[in-house]
Parts: structure tokens; sequence; C-alpha cells
């Protein structure tokens, strides 16, 4: 048995740091990096793909609203071509520097409130493939399991990979539960960790309320940013090798060119 | 005899339209495409490109300081790695708008203060060329003649194409007399057009006081923004046409992909 | 009979203008100034101020949506107290510069999608009227005529005036037809004037298809930004005096500190 | 015996923190808040002014050049008219958040390369002292002690304080080290400590090759966002007190508006 370990990473602006990057890129087997929309800027883009790159974790774009207050989290209303013009510009711009990094991107993975609308909005999540699907590199896309996102990107032919969230109960239909209610997080290492262990073991993620719902998943998204999350990645990573669960990379490319 | 025209393009932002792109895109041969540094956004970036490819226009990308305010104009502080990134992710977003817009950059120009810093100062030449390099579709440069920039560039291996100014008047070494002194900038098309004409014959750019310094030029640089550019543009063009002279891209590829 | 003619001024941004800041400050009675938010920034404020000042043209606050790509139209979501802090940061910052101008800001409108998000939603008009009545100068409101930020102001112990536009059509609840039916955007210069008198006469603004609606009103819209926006406001100005109304500022004060 | 602690605070920027303000205001006299430039927001800028009234810390506006990226560290090229708007539009924002948090801006501060600009540059130093003269509340300046804007503030007629760094080293002219020699910036909370228990009770800086320059000082600035901050400011403020220095703000006025 294997699965993919993803977190959002390198989105600290400027003077600005958000988690510790250095502790997570050692502990995950895939990076999600701004692109300069929701977060970041040239010199943390390019420090991040080298930081990935030396310990050959695989590097995903992590485009997001082109709004820093918000951290991406907020709707901007945006036309579908606008979305696809917006996530062009941050994907190649991470490109670019992957080059100068001598790295490479290998999937796309849209950030916060872009990523949840294209799990719902089959406009948007088409908007999203027809940027990914034009640029160079045969970029993957990694989607929310079950998402909008992952329909269009296979329907265009892409290789489409999906998550699930650690630390995020769900709801009978395979959505998470909203944020605002009682439970939505999930806060202890180890009932996270054996809830994985038995969502791999069975293909079924157990519900709050008792029984599971049936969800494919390539990979598992921790986050990078809150009070703990590298002791929770750490935990996360012993606990699924005690279960005899190989971290390996969806994308087996590592992020480093040779 | 034959020469290129080039200007600089696509320098809008949001809402703000900067000089007649359309116009000026049926005059020139070359667009100089800002990259969302000093000038332009996603949107006005697909735009621009989409109208040059329409038109044949050979495309550039024309990094600036990310500067609005100041339009590229100022000097900012940066490291040459900085440089390079900079430079890196904003023709990276531009080559990817190019993918969308089925269009194809071909060199890059650095712009305004960038351009200026790159012309008299090495390493800041050296961090341009870096970025340049490292890209995909075997970008040229297109350099201010006699500039660090163009040494720079074929030092790497790189194609370097070099540029006059239609309207600005030279220092016996080959410079740009500044703007501060009195007769820096030439107003009248004719007149501008007979130096033009005398310099492409001759390779000798005629100066203020007589006499002339040789330079070489691949292209001519023509404002796209000031009032009476696209006049300027246009009786340029056609004077250069009545003197024998072609019009045609330095670079003999089209902006647009088959 | 008298009315007052305000418009949206001061809205270029650093290199870029938009719209004959000073044709139509010759034109209008009043100028909503753009604060930094949509629009402008420190030096574009200052001049903007100083133009409107020097002709005696009465000086409002012109707050709006911090994004400038979308140039205030979009609507940001933010609570109603990060739109208080925001209606503040950017009033305050126009207060400041007039100060330094000599000039004085006496009323405050909010712009673009929040002034349409502020007429139908008590608890964003509540928070524009929060921000408003702390700051010094006892400023006024200029509200749309019927809006919820008319009823938020007069609660709040404000004054508050209100306007229409010169050239939107009228549903006959006294709401604007949207842009989007035919019919919306009135562009003849007569028709416009003709209606605006008829409205100034009886206080019933007439309909598309005949009768009209009763509103209330101190001052008529005009756009700065449309082409053809001078000539349009110069017919207004001239079919409104021909017909022996007087235009005047509904706050009786002056721009300009003596 | 008596010294004012000030600390350079709310430098936070929407999501991202920076440094520990909380622990800071329990422990300095004075803040200087940044003001939207170099840092912060409107929701950032309401939060620190509110936690600073809450414990009766004085307020100081602490403007910047409008250079996130740079954290306000790298000189923007701007003309001395430049400087006098930026500044008045972001101590104008700050006292209009003041007025909502029901506190009192009560001096400026300039911060990073702007500070140092004015330290050395007269017509700078000017510019920023054309600014707060005209803004509302009698407005004091802080300056370092022996710069030219402590000059332009005194010529000017306003009530100026001086300041001396708690951990940088200083030269025989009242200048400090520069930060690329060795020495010049202190780390031994004790050894700092000491140092400035010297000075208070002397007037005279100790320099670090033996000897020591009398500098005139209203205020000592401690940093907030270097590791260590708190700590280090917590061992100053036991240390001064037990040496019987009263720790008290330069402006005797609250932060609180009651």
């Amino acid at each position: 048995m294997q699965i993919d370990l993803n977190s959002d990473l390198g989105e600290g602006y400027g003077p600005w740091a958000m988690g510790d990057d250095r502790a997570m890129l050692d502990l995950v087997t895939s990076a999600n990096v701004a692109c300069g929309g929701h977060a970041s800027d040239p010199d943390t883009m390019f420090e991040t793909l080298t930081l990935a790159a030396e310990r050959g974790v695989v590097i995903g774009a992590h485009p997001g609203y082109p709004d820093r207050t918000g951290f991406g989290r907020r709707v901007i209303p945006m036309a579908p071509a606008e979305i696809s013009r917006m996530v062009a510009a941050q994907v190649g711009a991470l490109q670019a520097l992957a080059a100068l990094a001598r790295a490479q991107v290998r999937y796309v993975k849209p950030h916060g409130a872009l990523g949840n609308l294209a799990a719902d909005d089959r406009p948007v999540a088409d908007a999203i493939v027809d940027a990914v699907r034009v640029l160079p590199g045969e970029l993957a896309i990694l989607a929310i399991s079950g998402s909008e996102l992952e329909l269009a990107g296979r329907d265009a032919g892409l290789r489409v990979y999906s998550e699930v969230f650690a630390d995020r109960a769900y709801l009978p239909n395979g959505r998470l539960v909203p944020r605002s209610r009682e439970g939505a997080v999930l806060h202890d290492p180890e009932a996270i960790s054996e809830r994985l262990i038995r969502f791999l073991a069975t293909g079924n993620m157990p519900l709050p309320d008792g029984g599971g719902i049936a969800l494919a998943a390539d990979s598992i998204c921790v986050h990078g940013d809150t009070p703990g999350a590298v002791d929770m990645a750490r935990r996360i990573r012993e606990r699924l090798a005690g279960a005899g669960i190989l971290l390996k990379p969806f994308v087996q490319g590592r992020g480093r060119l040779t």
C-alpha cells in the first residue's frame, strides 16, 4: 500500500514567513508551491523550489486568487476566461523560476477559494484545465476527490490525481463538513492517523456519525501553516509507516533536474 | 536594406489604457509586451498577445521593475540574483499567456530603468541573461546598441539584436543625450525620418553638433504611448518605405503558432 | 430651482489617466475623488484635490474596494467591520492629502460595487456610516436616492444627500434598470437633459415605459470616464441653465481652505 | 531619571504576522505603528491600535516606502513633494483608524530606509515635516538623535523627541556602525542594558573602542521582530527598573481616548 503526502508551502511573502517550510519539506512527498497570487514572490518561489528539489520532493504549482490580504480565501468575481489567464500567468511564472532553480513543476492544484469553487463549478474547473493543458511540462492535476475539477481534467485527457484531507471531517456525500460546524476539523494526531489508516485499508472514509463514504485518493493533504503542523505531519508519517504504508509521490518523477 | 520597427506595447493595467495598441500593432514589426511588472495584468497581456499574433507582429517580453506607480522608470534596489528571478517570473508569465493565445514569445527586452541599468552595469546585464538562457523557446535578446547587455548576451551564446531610438539624440560615445538636456528628444517626424534614413544608409548615427557615431542596429524603437505616437510611427514607416528600406522583423519567425 | 452636478474623478493611477479631469472639474459642482482603493495614489489624489480646490468644486471622498484591476466594480467579500476600516483608511488618507493641498473633504460617496451593495444591504451601509461618523470634518453622505445608505446615514444623525443618475433608466421601484437590459443606459444628450429637466420640475423621474417614480435628489451624477463624457456634461449643464435651473453644490462650503 | 521604550509594531500584513505584538505592547511605552506602506493593512492597523490603547501605550505613526516585498528597507526614488504626499496619506489613514479604535496618534517616526534617509538628507526630512505639520492632532516627531529630521522638525516649530538604539554600536560621530561591520549589532541583554544604564546616567553613549559620544535621547528603540525580541525587551526593562530608571512615554498623553 502506498500514498502521497502533500502540503501547501512557499506561502511567505517578502519579509513575512508562513509556517516552517524546511521542516515540512522533510516530511511531505509533494509540495504545492504558491505562485505569487495569494502569496509568495519570485524570491520566495525560487527558495521554496530549491529546498523542495534538494529533498527530492515533487513540485506542484498552487495558483490562487490574486488577493494577498485575503490569502486567496475569498472568491474574487472573475469570468472563466479571466481565471484561465490568471492560472496560466501564475503557473508560467513558477515554471520559469523552476527552470532557474533547476527544478520542475509536475502538477497544478488550485488554492483556497479557487480550489473550492473548482470542486463544484464546472466552468471554473474547465477554465483551470484550459490553462494547464496548453502549458509545457505535461502537467498533471491534483484535485479534491470527487470534484468537478477531477472530471474536467479527465475529460480533457490530463492525468488527474485526487486528494483527501487529513484533518477534515467528511459528509455522507463525500464533501467536507463546513468549517462553521462543530467537529469539522480534527485535532488529535492519533485519531487522524487511525482514520487515514482505515481509509487507506478500505477505501472508505469514516464519517463522524459512523459508516463511511467511498473515496478515491492518491494523496493526503496536511496543513503546513497551522500551529503544530510539523508535529502533526510527523506523527501521521510515523503512524502510516508503522502500518506498513509507503509514502511515495503520486507523480513518480523527482523535483530536481539532473 | 531592411530594418525592424519595435515599440513598447501592452502597457495598460486593469481599467487603464496606455496609448493605442491596435493602431501601433498595425505599424510595427516587433512588439515589446509588458509582463505584469511595471504594467499589465494577465488579461491585458493575453489581449496584446492575441492582437500581435493576429497581425503577424513578432512578440518580445518586456520585463520591468515591479513598480506600477513608477511605471518601471525608477531603479528599485535589487541584488543581481533577485533581478534574475524577477525577470524569469515575468517572462514565464508572458510565455504561459502566449501559449494560451497560441502565440510565441521570441525575445526579451528589459524596460525603462532596468534596461538603462543593464546598458551600463554588467552584473545586472548578466542577471537578465541568466534568466533568459534557462527559459524555453530559444529567446533572443533585444538590447540597446553598444550596451553591456549586448555583450553579456553574446558572451552567454544567446542571439542578440540591437536597437537605436528614433527620437533620441546621441552623444559622440554612442549613449543617449540625457532627457534633462535641451535637444535630447526629437519631435519633427521629417527630421527624425531623415536621420534614420541617413543612419541606415551609412551605419553612422548623425550627432546634434554634426558628425556621426557608428552604431549597429537591427531595430528602431518608436514610442507607443506619447501624444502623436501613432502619427509619428506611421510617418517614419512611410518615409523608410519611400527610401526603399524594407520593414521586417529582426527575428524572422511570426508571433502566431500555426 | 437648483441642483448639484457630481462626477467620479481622480481615478487615474500612477502613469495612467482616466478621463479628462480638468475639463470635468470645469463643469461639475462636486467631485467624488478616488482614495487609493479602486484607483489613485497619493500624487494623483493631491493633484485632483488641488485642481478641484482651485475651481471651488466641493470635494467628496470616493472610497472603493481595494481592487485596482477590477476598478472597484467587483464585490470583494468583506465583513462589515472590515468595510468600516477600509473606508476609514481611505477617507483618512484623502483628508490628510486635502490638508496638504489646503482643501477640505466635505462628504463621502462609496464607489462602484461598494456603493451598489450599500444601497441594498443595511449592514454594509451601517459599516460605511460607522466610519464616516467618527472622522473629523463633519462629513456628509452622498447616497443613491432611496438607498439603505440614505437611511443608515439619517439614522446615525449624519447629513445625507441623495443623487440620481443622468444617463441611467429607472425601474418603477426606483432602482436602476440593470446594465444587462436594453435601454439601461441613455446616450442622447438632449433626451437625457429633457428627462432631468422634467424630473427636477416635477420630482418624478420618467420611466422607460411611461409614467414616473417620485425620487428625492440633491445631485445628478454624470460620468467622467466614458467617451464623450465631457461633451455630455457640458450639454446637460447648458440645458439645465437654459431651463433656469441653478447649478450649485449641495454642500454649500467651498473646497478650498482660505 | 526616566526614559521611553519604543518599538516598531503592527508590521504584519493580511494573513502574515511579524513578531509578537501583544507581548511587546506589554513591555514598551510607545508603539510605532505601521501605516500600510511597508507593512500592514486596515485590519492590522485597527487591531494594533486597539491593543496599544487598551494598554495605555502611546501611539506613533510609522510611515515607510510603499514597498512591501522590500519591507521599506530599500530607497524608492521619490521627489520630496512625493514623499510629503506619501507620508500624509499613510499617517492620515492611521489617524482615521485610530478614530475608529477610539485611540489617538501622538507622533510620527519614519521607517527603515525613509528614516535613514531623513537622518542625513535635509530635503527629505523637510518633506516629512511638511506633511506632519499640516495634519491635525498636534503630532510630534520621533527622530534619530542628531539627525537632520530632528533639526527640520525643530525649525518648523514641531515638538521633536530623539531616540537611541538599544542594540546598535555607535561611531564617534554619533552615527550607527554600519550593519556590514563586525560588532555593529549587540546581542547580549546584560551588556546592552549596562550600556544603556551608563548612557542614561552620563549622557554619553559608550563607543566600541572605549570613550563615549554625547547624545540626547527621549526614547530607546528596541526591536520587535527579531528572534528573542520579547526576552530582550523584558530584560532591558527589568535592568533599567533595577537601576531606578522610570519607563515613561516621552509624549505624556495616553493612547486611548476617554
